[in-house]
């Protein structure tokens, strides 16, 4: 593994892997003396974050992620600051970047930028891995990775992903954390997927031609009440109004497709709720109370997978089982 | 101590102790050994600062004294790259950003925020402490501190800030620093403060409800002149314009309620000059080759003020005293 | 050396010393060793990197330099976010990012400040050291130390730059590079330059006097495929039209002042295209093959260099040669 542009790059072996390490990186943290370890794994190491999209989540871990392995950052959050309004080229401001530094984490509103970063690079002498940390609408594959490792510590002691019926719920058809999720489900047995959303914003048919070209079972429902009791897992999303070209979300009524304390009622003791956050109405702030609210612990935890990715980027996956063999 | 929102979280003993430790600091940073030993004592934690309202000085001293410490910083100083663009609200913003970090500073235009982020934060599992760098026109909490600490050290050889005439001039109405440092003033014997500042921007009537409930001997007065030679402190402030609603300051004469050379001929040899800058006209700048002129001094103190109160939070006074003794 | 204001700080012993110094930085940081004891050279150091101009490359060169010998930075890169909105004068603002750092690295849109900083800080008790990182249109003392570099590295094996004939191409009048480096030539022997522009943009009569004045040989042209079998670098500069006040570049025929695969033809085996990027037009995308392209070397030796120059301001390059001789 190099660069992490799409959710292409993930086969099971990688995704369990990339679980395991995690969940080590998190004992070894623990620990005083482990965090000082995990320090020195990387501390010559630097980055570089390029966001021309607005992000506090993804940037914050992505940052500290860094932090956490010891590697230096440097940032670039507005593209007013830099060579760009020169008129620079893309590939021109990418290959500069990648003469100061040891990673390229990216995020920006178009889709097929990180894709081209990394084709730069693996056209130059010294090529930097390039992480998309979010382009465009479709692929965001940091996200993707943490929602599975949430989804597999949560079902930990029942098996895992494989044979559980997961619910996307919400803005399926701008959402790409959803979109990305749904791709990873073929590594997994058994699962079924319910996509439920109000018509306006149901899954685009791309996915579900690639759900019924890879054998992934699925259905789409509005109603979420009547589906609610078998899912094992129900990952809900914000509506994005941002993306209204002609204010579709106003009309809709998006009052079914929420979760609050009625609907804490339906839901299974042992299933679990997620989601991508920033959240919108869709779940009242109550439900954080709950002890199948995993949505928090979700956002941390996407601070270790990345940490464990870059990890695993830099060759250091031997070092942190020595030091979690060494440390526990 | 856990949280610092307001000045109300110090007491006399807390004051004494946050002034020695930052003695010590500044003994043991001058050495190299020292620095770096600082810088080994917290270097797995890492902070945020969160600063939606203009600041150079707090914000650099913070991100200074945290790297004093081995602290790795990240920084949101501009709303419009988070997600609060996309409608996060302030709870679930600073919740999230607990998730990556171990301490938050904040400095938000609105009073009352950091009171709300530290009372999220004990309702949560995972509470971080909130440090409150700057809330609306109220509390300046690790401003007042240092101010303090400069004063202290002015006195070292007379008996610290008890029984000593400290007169406070300029916009006093608006000035957070002279609200705060006043209502600190209760901690110490036999002080007496002189308010000096034109009818317009003259102290509110709560100081100074507070001064008289707290038995703090208080006078007010418009003729500089007169009281400058009876101070042993003059601690001036900027008018602060920005804050007009009705253009406020373009009708007021400040030019009786400035230090200039021959202010500085009225004044004790032995009184100091301070301001929280930044200044305005209020303090000419041939003032600063006096030996009394405070100020930039005090600047300078507020960072390491700010790393023993940092220190503090951590609790690592104790090895910073061990620190002391070892390398003094 | 303590402050680097401009280029009259650099004569022939001192850039042959900074060119040495770069050199062994590289060789030390290749291993993972030398890189580690890099990073403990001055990691107790706070660096501030004030930049009111938007730069990529200067600031991300300049903040990893910083990173690699260990330094923490502090930035400011939008005065939006800092006191000057308050009104606070510009030399106040300097002194207050010097009470918390040990080093200042500025980029400002007007010529003078860096000078004015540096004026200031020899006034004051506690003064921190000044780098230009490029002021107005007229100096940038650090782009010309990674040129001088890059011009040496390239011409090792041929006695490095002293007989060489170096073309300058494009927009002469306003490239503070081109200017900084032809005021360096002075320093090397029996160096010929030639000035390739459009007459729109041709050297300004300041430097064409400051030549002649040092003896240093030069001629203008606007013929660049006559000139270009003869020299053994060309320089090539982007047309500044952000700089232009009555649309002058507009009407200017750029055609003849480009290099693309027929240009490289023209050029000898042995000769080196150099830029100080970001590129327009005047570089086609295709020449980056060319074993002659220098520029991106050229961009990356920018970091070096800046090690280099800042180990020497903190006398650091004794032990970086210590360094050097051990771990080679």
């Amino acid at each position: 593994m190099f660069h992490v542009v799409d959710t292409s790059v993930f086969d099971r072996p990688l995704l369990d892997d990339l679980c395991e390490l995690t969940t080590l990186v998190r004992t070894v943290a623990k620990s005083p003396e482990g965090a000082r370890c995990l320090q020195q794994l990387a501390p010559t190491k630097r980055a570089m974050l390029y966001f021309t999209q607005p992000s506090t989540r993804t940037f914050l871990s992505m940052n500290n992620a860094c932090h956490v392995l010891g590697i230096r950052t440097s940032e670039i959050r507005n593209s007013s600051v830099s060579s760009e309004v020169k008129g620079e080229t893309f590939e021109d401001s990418i290959r500069t970047f990648s003469s100061y530094v040891d990673l390229i984490v990216m995020r920006t509103p178009d889709p097929g930028y990180a894709a081209r970063a990394a084709a730069l690079m693996d056209s130059i002498p010294r090529p930097v891995p390039i992480i998309n940390a979010g382009s465009g609408k479709d692929q965001h594959p940091t996200q993707a990775l943490l929602d599975i490792y949430t989804l597999e510590r949560s079902f930990e002691e029942s098996g895992g992903i494989d044979g559980k019926i997961i619910g996307m719920m919400g803005d399926l058809k701008r959402g790409r954390t959803v979109r990305s999720l749904s791709r990873l489900m073929r590594h997994y047995e058994g699962v079924r997927v319910v996509f439920i959303a109000p018509d306006t914003f149901e899954m685009e048919p791309d996915i579900r031609a690639f759900m019924a070209e890879n054998d992934i079972p699925f259905e789409e429902t509005g109603r979420l009440h009547e589906i609610l009791p078998e899912l094992d897992a129900i990952y809900v999303t914000r509506i994005q109004s941002e993306h209204d070209v002609n204010d579709e979300s106003s009309g809709v009524n998006l009052a079914p497709f929420t979760i609050g304390t009625h609907e804490l009622g339906l839901l299974k003791k042992t299933a679990v709720i997620m989601h991508p956050l920033p959240r919108g109405p869709e779940i009242a702030v109550e439900v954080d109370q709950d002890p199948r609210a995993m949505y928090w612990r979700q956002e941390r935890n996407g601070m270790w997978m990345r940490v464990a990715l870059i990890a695993k980027i830099f060759d250091l996956d031997q070092e942190i089982r020595e030091l979690a063999s060494r440390i526990r």
